[in-house]
């Protein structure tokens, strides 16, 4: 001790889109991208048998280097197993719980736009007996920067948990629930939701880059308090597999009254090769295919694997006099694992938007991922 | 040949303040801040036996990363022992000798406020026999920013020396004495000394974090020429360590009379568990803690080491017709040190400031530290 | 399987420049310079036997870091025998083509202007039989920024080609002629060739650092399409080597007609202490020295290896109504080889500028570097 062991992925992604007038009135001109979606750097180890660190850095995103999990973990605590202090995911959702190399689709479904995601915090967490489910409880700041920093005297901070439990845990049959919570009290007195339709290379929050724009956000809202509301269920049965999320936050506005935003997914694989995905049990998430035959392994004509995939979403971020518009997408794609570290992904996404008085805008947008983890 | 090898560290910071009204109407309001105050990743190595190189970059500072040590050194020169090329800290200072991760108290006390710190240029050290005392000397350019870049005709810069020598050097007994002096000549014309009270996350001199503010300030000062002198004394009898150093600085002001700054600290600490701090001979700094019994270590009952911290610090910016303030900070303190690569510091940080023609404004921080070294 | 490994390197530049009043009046000040001009770290290795990635990152450049090679390559391709995705150099231009680390003068001279350089695309590559030769074709997007990424529905892209060989192929004589071409319709509907005089350490197109001027600039040309040539010779006789390549561009304007500008130099290496360059038969290039002792070693009272170097370069930006101007760059070294991973370079490079109606502008550059490898 200590240890130091590096590892990363690196993702390179291409999209095009095609958008009618309707959908260019709403959110402006949407470019073509390619480029390197995620250029992830991870520097981890232990300074104790139970101590351990982690430096993740993402040299694509907007902040060259943005930090992803910077943190510090203790396990093997009495009772509540692990303790982690620092900058990570805050324990909501299936989705934001998967990392940016296990995702199903390109990008998390638009739910996601009602998550905590990083943040600076405190969480404990482990996993029932048997991992028959996991349990996560944490305290932080927001909002944080995308270095790890919070500031201000005025609130400023937020609680997490998230709970998953295997209901039905058969050799090839598994059916998983989950819930969680988070409530907020922003530094900044206000929050923000938006999002763009599942294609993005550069930062759509960044008004200077050519991206992506988001197609549906409420504008900042000015509030104390937000509570955050989801349930999930997933299910596997041998090669197909299934997860879905409803998600709902209740914002107090200051002088004002209280505005409700909703959103959902469901999203499913089937491996036409015959592989399971792996199903993470201390996690509670999907995590990953390992092919049955490597592409190019001769001796055994291996192409890889191919997984079928679809996925739903709506999102809708109008309540009372607040009008973020409102968004519904459909993603049918294609994952083909060559081997344990190296994917691509292709995914065709029509997108059905409501916003500013207009209604079943539509745009389609087409996109590839080649990605290798190591 | 060539070799690599990673290290670094983490520190996680919370911090909380209490400030009076006259405080907040000299300095602005002051932010409770949390999160990443240095995240450093270094790598180092050799190309032959006696040419080593070093990049240490910190990802939490403003540069995200900014260069700390990115240098290339020459040892076992002829006569003057080592030679180093690069961006590194000017030989000026026990406190600025001394790493972020092996300091006493949380920062540096308000007298690095006149160093030069890191600079790009060249510099001569090593240690006189039997490692009984060092000596080092650099040219450098002056300013450099945080990449290690000078530009300018117009001067640009310094010469710095710092000498240490252990005048008492028995086996429970150091008396360390030392001295620096450094010229600077800056390529702007101008320079500038301020500090903020001994607690902050964010970038003090950054004018759009939202950091803890710079609490005594000259403002620029036009010169072509400053001298900076510094003494050190510290003294080291058991378990108990104390250090303290007087520095002034005279700024010759183009076109007007010179003016002078002062400052000066004594800090000290008290192993509560009987170890003594490691006294780094090659570099004439404290340097770290070895705790007897690691904490968790269940055959010794351990509980790792503890110490009492303490510090007062006085900086006077006023001279003539400048009118920077001058503030004064006691310091008391607690470090534990879990074992050999984990730390907490806890720092209570009571602040008086004389500033804008205010007297005696009060303001009070406590604030914390987790620290994983790798 | 994956495998990761780090290597780098470090350059410490200066710089001083003597200008004669007409060049002042055409550029502006220009300043001397000092610091780091590149500090690159590469983490690099396969993800299977035929497939591997590189991420190389420069923290010196403006980015902090910006990207250098970030990409996938697969090998042992049929027929192609190699395909690399990501952001990489395009294959156009010898002087592109070698690395910033084993270049022959500080930096490639002014017909470096004329060349696409890092883009994110696709290419294929590979060598002749024996290696007697290279090819690599290639599409890209363009213009792509420092972190790989490229937008825009407005064309936005590009085809590079180089192929190189060896018509001479004896123990102690080469000759290399080779060829590249490539076509660029820019996303931005416009292109821009400027070049400084063969000294920097800021980024000379950055308008915010105190960085060495552009010499000769075209300013903004709109087009929707430009063709580029480029010839190159290259040779070595035992310890003496040349290469030399001339280019010209051709760009169609929008709504105007087309314009061209032409650049080309020829520099060359005499190795003293007998040595010859390697010629890496893989990339056709000059790729570094290996010397016969490394300084420091005693036994065989090494020097290392010393080179005298010399170039010529001439770039001229005019035509029709773009007066860009016209720059002929003289450069006297020499490179001392401590050994396999340090180098000092040294170079004097006198300057002829005609600009802005101004003939025969003349200054003076001194310039040296220390550099290691790892």
């Amino acid at each position: 001790y200590p240890t130091l062991h590096w590892s990363g992925f690196l993702q390179l992604d291409s999209g095009w889109v095609v958008a009618d007038e309707e959908t260019i009135d709403i959110v402006g001109d949407i470019s073509s991208q390619f480029g390197l979606r995620r250029v992830r750097l991870r520097a981890g180890g232990r300074v104790r048998e139970n101590a351990s660190y982690v430096v993740d850095l993402d040299f694509a995103a907007s902040g060259h280097p943005s930090f992803r999990d910077v943190a510090l973990i203790f396990s093997d605590v009495p009772v509540i197993q692990n303790i982690e202090a620092g900058y990570f995911k805050q324990p909501y959702g299936m989705d934001a719980e998967s990392s940016g190399r296990e995702l199903l689709l390109l990008e998390r479904m638009s739910p996601f736009a009602l998550t905590p995601f990083r943040q600076t915090g405190v969480r404990a967490f482990g996993t029932f007996p048997h991992k028959s489910g996991t349990y996560a409880f944490s305290a932080y700041r927001f909002p944080t920067n995308a270095f790890g920093v919070s500031s201000g005297n005025n609130g400023g901070w937020g609680l997490a948990t998230r709970e998953t439990l295997l209901v039905v845990d058969l050799e090839d049959f598994l059916i998983h629930l989950g819930g969680g919570y988070t409530l907020i009290n922003p530094s900044t007195d206000e929050l923000q939701f938006s999002y763009e339709p599942g294609f993005f290379i550069g930062d759509p929050a960044s008004p200077d880059s050519d991206s992506v724009p988001q197609f549906v956000n409420t504008g900042e809202i000015p509030t104390h308090t937000a509570n955050y509301f989801n349930t999930e269920l997933a299910f596997q049965w041998k090669c197909f597999r299934t997860q879905a999320e409803y998600r709902w936050t209740i914002v107090d506005r200051i002088g004002d009254s209280s505005v409700q935003f909703h959103a959902g997914y469901v999203q499913a694989g089937l491996m036409l090769t015959g592989e399971h995905a792996i199903y993470n049990r201390s996690r509670g998430i999907f995590s990953g295919v390992l092919p049955k035959r490597d592409f190019g392994d001769d001796e055994e004509d291996g192409f890889g694997a191919i997984e079928l995939t679809g996925g739903l979403s709506h999102i809708d971020l109008n309540s009372k006099d607040i009008m973020g518009g409102s968004m519904t997408n459909f993603v049918a794609g294609l994952n083909w694992y060559l081997n344990d570290h190296a994917r691509v992904v292709v995914n065709v996404i029509p997108v059905n938007l409501n916003n500013d008085g207009i209604e079943d805008a539509r745009s389609l947008f087409f996109a590839t991922r080649l990605q290798f983890e190591f």
